[in-house]
Parts: structure tokens; C-alpha cells; sequence
């Protein structure tokens, strides 16, 4: 066989010891850990990508994700990637080089979208407030009145600022403009109250590794009719082929025609993490979240720590807290990491340096880990303020 | 909180059943069966994609990719997604629209970088080879001479067809005409002999779930000098963000900037696949491959099935057999998995109902596996013949 004649070099083969990651506590803005079910999932026998087994998990969890998201769409499905991937086919599929994108920045994630859909020949526009405030219908209505966008894109649950998005009447008005609706629930789904379909939103994306306590590795994705549509007549194929869901739609519809090969044990693990979602029902589900959120806020101010959003916009799923004057923010992420295996996350962007990322999503949103977190952080402030 | 006015609706609600999937044996054309150890790291507590700790683990993988590539290569990375995100990786970062794109079409997987390639904007060409043959040196020079291409992409090891692609010459040929050299390892990392430096090759890719012996949902991929220098060259942003490396190598590289989540656990698993691929040696490995491929070639013949490929040119880690006359390729499929829990593949493409795709990759490259194929295979002859 070819190669016999050469030497193979050794000097990259370096003898590693056994894997031995610590028990962290994940409280940033994500990964959060996983349910132990969740854990005891990914790690089950693999089966092919198209083995009969397979494909009835692959219902199972798609009519799950439909539960999670309060939507019929026929088309929802777990995206072979991370989250940013699912944005990814949102705008790859959603939209064709020409067409106004208008996009609410407000954080990070509006960044990351205007910068996506910019890659697919999207006319970009933007509909700016600062990092912490959120739209309201009438700045909506405006945008949309002076853009006359394809496509408005909104970040329901911003990661980097806190802020939750209220969703009352703008699917609406994205109809009487004839516009589809957008929306990132990556930091919402399973943590917070998300009711697509009675919202009129046409395109969701997610991720497993926040409030539904599965690793990072997938990213749901739900398309609507009006965003079908829009795919279905594209003048040009998607300009990508991994997120082409003309094809990967084929796969995880009646067809079953292979396209790539689904991450088999990452899907053994959503599907658990839904489940668990499923027995314990969405209302109980959010009412956690907010619950836990609500004494981590009453905790921070026991210690002298305001939050960036106002109550009313707050998300349970993240909050930013305001850094002290004084303190180190990184330094006390440092601390809470090394003296309690406890992360959180500094401000990105706009606000480094001044807030801390604290999550409490999914499985990790417990009472237990709030108090914890909150003696760990007193501490931390007697030693790094 | 916004939703609290709506009921949740509980029709997508399904109460589903403990996760509980047999033991399949895996021979098919990928996944392969995961080593036991990497199922340990598989299962491993999550640390967040920033924590020094994953830091560490990630230099640690990086360095075993050189290994198993034989290559010196600084961009050496796994991406995140499976095996046709990181094709589409090294395509999106290396074409910029208008180059020439020379491919060779010997299979489906040849097919498949025509397709990508010319949603880059690539003036795609294809050099052309009935499935199960491979290119001479003499035949890519023509091609070379020929079209000019910016780049030309080989298949290494044709899991549509079972064929090897002999590397000697191309490598030098390549750089003659000043053109970059990809080629997919997808089935051969790991299995077969691949000596990216020696060969002179400047973009490679692969897949954890073939004969690396880990789940699907990473997909390695190296990129040499004259890559990255197309790359830093570019006079536009890569058309898609998620596979921007100009990106993602910053995460990866000195920097660490966060750019998406990188799939933790499935990272744990790549390393413990990679760490028992360095702990068995290279040679060994390939060596390995070859017999329990050549066991399973006589076995085949003493059934009376032949070899679609040449032998000089047949692929170790995957045999495309012969389906004898009368004989109902898929019936056979279906048999070895209900009564033995095996699994095998049909045809693809121009190959579909004429052979079987039988996959002996990393951990499933056993004695006990041939002979249990074997005895399988006599079996569903007999009661499917």
C-alpha cells in the first residue's frame, strides 16, 4: 500500500493523560451543564444515521421541539451544529442577495446577524437602541414603514445584555408589511414563555446548550409556511450547502434521503432533554425560571448589585449584573472559577467590564445553585473589591 | 411576564418511552462503532468553551490531528458540524467566485465538491472517472495543463465507491501549475496511510465517525501555508459565517476570541478517539486495517462475491462487494440488521443495487467482526438468494 515507503514522524504524537475535567458549575451565559438523564442519553449505542431506529427518534424529537417552541410547523428540525449555525440557515435559506433584512440591534447577537445576512447579499438595515433596552411595536412599526424589509430579525433573549423582547402585535405588523418575522430564541427556549405561532413568527432558531440542559453540538430550527414559501421560489440555490434545507428538509421529512450524517449521540441527547422538558410542562418550566431569577435579583441587591435591564425587560434565563466600582469584573469570574468551580461569564462587547453574565437556565436554574452563587460571590467581593 | 395571558397547548405534548436503542455493529459506510473509552469522554462533565481547561484540551487535539494527518500544519482544527461542513469549509475559505475549480468525479463524493463548489462561485470543472477507478498522475497533469485551476480537489478514499487515490506525484504536479491542492481523508484518517506533508497537500478535511471511531458531529480540517495565504488574500469575506476560519481560527489560535460555541463533549470524545489512535500507533493502525480488509476479501470470495475496485486500488476501510446476480441487495440489508443486529449499506448513486458497502473503520477493524460479517452474510445468501 501507498505510504509503506515512508517514515511516519512521531513528533506530534504526544501521550496525553486520561481526560479529567472538573465539576464546574456553568452559570454564564452558556453551556449550561446537562441533566444527568441528558448524560446517561449521549452516551447510548450509536445506530446509523438512517437505521428505522433512528428516524422514529428523529419524530419524537422533532414533535418535541414543536411542544418546546408552541408551534405546528411541519418543518422543525435540530440543526447538525451549534447555534450560530442554525442563524445561519435561517438567513441562508430566508434570504436572496437584494433583499432589505432590517434588524434590531440592541446586542451582540443583532451584530451577528446584520453581519451574516450581509454575506448573503442581504441590504441591511438596522434599527438601533442601546444594549439593554428592547423595541416597542411603534419603533417596529416605523422600521418597517421606512424600510419595507423582506425580512425583520429580532433577538428575543439577547445573551450579552439580559434583555427579553417583547413579542405583542409585531408578528402583525410583519404581516400587513408582508414581511417574515425572525426571532433568536437561543436563550429563551425552554426557559422562558415562547409562543411562535400565536406570535406570527416565521423563523426560530435555537441552541441545545442553554435552557434546554443538553450540550452544545445542535441548534433547532423551525420554518413556517411563509418562510417555506420564500425558500421554495428562491430564483438562486442557498448559497451554502450544509444549511441548504431544500435538501437536509428532505432528510428529516418523508424522504429520508441522505445528505450528511446527523450527529446521532448529540440527537440521543436533545431528544432527552426535551422529554424532560415534556414531563415537567412548559408552565412549571417558566414559572422556575423566573422564580430562581427573581431570588438571584433580590440577592444581587442584598449585596449591593443592581441589574443592567429594568425589571419589566429583565430575562430569568441571564442576567447582567452591574460590576461595583472598583471590582475587578474578570478577576472575580477568576476567583468564583478556581476557589468554587463556579463560571460566569464578564460583559461582552458594549458592556465589558461592566456587568457579569450570570445564567440560570434549564437544569441549573435551583434554588440551590442561586444561594450558592450568591454566598460565592460575597465572598469574591471581600476579596477582589 | 409576556405569554401569562395564553394556555399553552399541549398537542405536540408526546409522552415518549426511556431512550433504549440496540447494539448495532456498525459496518456500514460510517458511523462506525465508538471505542468504550470514548464513550467514558463522551459522557464527561462540561466545562464552558473558554475555561482554561478546555483551552488545554484543545491544543491537546490539535496536535493529535497532526499526527494522524502527518502534517506540521498550525491550522489544524476540528469543525463543528460533521464531515460535509468542514468539505464546505474548505471550500468556502479557499474559492473566491471566478476561480477555477478543477474536480475529480469518480464517485458521489466527487459529485458533492462540484456542488459546493459552485455555490462559492467557483468556474467548476470535472475530470472524469467511471466509479470505482482512480486518476494517474499523467491524467491530472492533462487536467492541470488543461483548465488552470486555482484548485483541484481529489477524493482520497471514495466511500461511495471503495477506491483508494494513489497521492505519489500530484502533490508536485500541483505546484508546477500553481494550484492548491484539497483532498478529502473523510474515510481514510486514521485507517489508511495519509502523509498530508509528504504529499504536498494544502487542504484537508474529515470526519470523527469513520475510522476515527468517535460520534458523528466533529469534522477535522487542515489548512497549509498556501491556503491560509488564499485565504488572508481574499478581496471578499468568506459567503458564511459560521465556517469563516478567518473567524473560527482565532478561537482556536493564540487569541481565543469567542466566536460559537464549540460542541464540548463531543470534543471530550475526539480526543480520547485521537489519544487511542497515538497510544496504537500509526503503523499499526493502517497495518491492521489491511488485514481484517484482506480477511474480509478471501471470505467475500468464498461466498462467490467479488470486488467492484482493483485490488491495487481498493480501499481497507471500506469494500464495495459485488451483489450477486438474483440477489436483492437491500433484502440483505434489511435481513443482517433485524436478525443480527448488523449493519451494512446498499449502493449509492450509479453503484445502488449493484454492491454492498461494507465498512471495517478504527475500533470496528476486528477479526471477530469479519468473521461474524461472514457467517452473517452466508446466512442472509441463503435465505435471500
Amino acid at each position: 500500500m501507498e505510504g509503506r515507503v515512508h517514515q511516519v514522524d512521531d513528533s506530534h504524537r504526544v501521550m496525553t493523560p486520561q481526560l479529567d475535567m472538573p465539576e464546574r458549575l456553568l452559570l454564564g451565559p452558556g453551556p449550561s451543564n446537562m441533566h444527568p438523564r441528558v448524560r446517561q442519553a449521549l452516551g447510548m449505542n450509536e445506530v446509523g444515521h438512517l437505521d428505522p431506529r433512528f428516524i422514529g427518534l428523529m419524530n419524537e424529537s422533532q414533535e418535541l421541539l414543536r411542544y418546546v417552541w408552541q408551534t405546528d410547523n411541519r418543518f422543525t428540525i435540530p440543526v447538525s451544529g451549534t447555534g450560530s449555525a442554525a442563524m445561519e440557515a435561517a438567513l441562508a435559506n430566508c434570504v436572496e442577495p437584494g433583499d432589505v433584512v432590517l434588524v434590531g440591534v440592541n446586542g451582540y447577537f443583532g451584530e451577528r446577524l446584520c453581519d451574516m445576512a450581509s454575506r448573503y447579499g442581504a441590504n441591511v438595515r438596522r434599527l438601533e437602541k442601546p444594549w439593554g433596552e428592547t423595541f416597542d411595536p411603534e419603533e417596529i412599526a416605523i422600521g418597517l414603514e421606512t424600510h419595507r424589509p423582506a425580512l425583520l430579525g429580532l433577538i428575543h433573549a439577547e445573551t450579552s445584555t439580559g434583555a427579553l423582547q417583547p413579542m405583542t402585535g409585531i408578528g402583525k405588523l410583519c404581516r400587513e408589511f408582508d414581511c417574515l418575522l425572525l426571532l433568536d430564541t437561543v436563550t429563551s427556549l425552554g426557559g422562558v414563555p415562547v409562543f411562535l405561532d400565536r406570535w406570527h413568527v416565521d423563523i426560530s432558531y435555537s441552541a441545545t446548550q442553554k435552557c434546554l440542559s443538553c450540550p452544545p453540538g445542535l441548534a433547532p430550527l423551525t420554518l413556517g409556511d411563509r418562510a417555506l414559501a420564500k425558500l421554495n421560489n428562491r430564483k438562486l440555490k442557498v448559497a451554502n450547502w450544509y444549511l441548504d434545507m431544500s435538501l437536509v428538509g428532505k432528510y428529516w421529512g418523508q424522504e429520508r434521503t441522505y445528505h450528511h450524517t446527523a450527529p446521532i449521540n448529540m440527537n440521543y441527547a436533545l431528544r432527552e432533554a426535551l422529554r424532560l422538558i415534556a414531563e415537567e410542562g412548559l408552565w412549571d418550566r417558566w414559572e422556575k425560571h423566573t422564580a430562581n431569577a427573581e431570588m438571584l435579583w433580590e440577592g444581587l441587591a442584598d449585596l449591593g448589585i443592581g441589574c443592567h435591564v429594568e425589571k419589566e425587560f429583565r430575562l430569568p434565563s441571564l442576567t447582567t449584573a452591574l460590576v461595583p466600582d472598583g471590582v475587578d469584573s474578570k478577576g472575580v469570574c477568576a476567583f468564583l472559577l478556581q476557589n468554587y468551580n463556579i463560571e460566569i461569564a464578564a460583559g461582552l462587547g458594549q458592556l465589558a467590564g461592566k456587568v457579569w453574565r450570570i445564567g440560570l437556565m434549564g437544569f441549573n436554574s435551583r434554588a440551590e445553585n442561586v444561594l450558592l452563587l450568591l454566598a460565592a460571590l460575597k465572598k469574591a467581593l471581600e476579596t477582589c473589591g
